[in-house]
């Protein structure tokens, strides 16, 4: 039987009561970026257009420079991009990420996990 | 202005598609501990005495042994309390947790928390 035992890390960015940056934001923000608009890039996340909108609003709204770059396109739908200063942000998040999910594989990961099951036994 | 930018880390176990230990069921077994019932935890805590009841099983169901036994007590609520083992089960998950909180507050951290506002702008 496959090992299901694996411990996640959630880093969290809170810039007064608003998450910053987060894994959601983050996934949005490679998908903004493979796509090349919000629309798209939700349709991507299987999420609403008017929950990406709010994400980056809250993204831009939060950082020192606007995350996110809108501008008009060839079609009737806006493109959008990651600016330069979205791109060092993103950056930096994922490697704190690395770093804290290395982390969390060394020492104590082994004794916590060992105290698992293989898989819960069934609910009830 | 307080300056309002921190940064959070949630430590998630997994065992099969289950949480086997988060914050939640952390800071649960903590009131659990404290108040001697399932259902005085759960009040402390905000929660329904259902959902605390599912979080106690399914930590129940992941891990090697018991976490939280239930025993008969004086009255008709019965009483309940933290096993050895799930005592050494949330010391484990609270150590790793502070040394993931004392890794993020070091580094990537700084240079990070710097390129955000003291605030969010206001959401229109």
């Amino acid at each position: 039987m496959a090992d299901t035992r694996s411990i996640r890390v959630k880093l969290q960015i809170y810039c007064g009561d608003e998450i910053a940056m987060g894994p959601g934001k983050a996934d949005l923000l490679d998908a903004i970026a493979a796509t090349g608009s919000i629309s798209a890039g939700a349709r991507a996340m299987g999420m609403s257009y008017r929950r990406a909108w709010m994400l980056v609003d809250t993204l831009n709204r939060c950082w020192d420079q606007p995350v996110v770059e809108t501008f008009a396109g060839g079609s009737k739908q806006k493109g959008a991009r990651l600016s330069l200063f979205g791109h060092e942000v993103l950056d930096s998040y994922r490697s704190l990420q690395d770093s804290l999910d290395w982390k969390a594989s060394r020492g104590f990961e082994q004794e916590l996990l060992s105290l698992l099951r293989d898989m819960p036994l069934p609910g009830k």
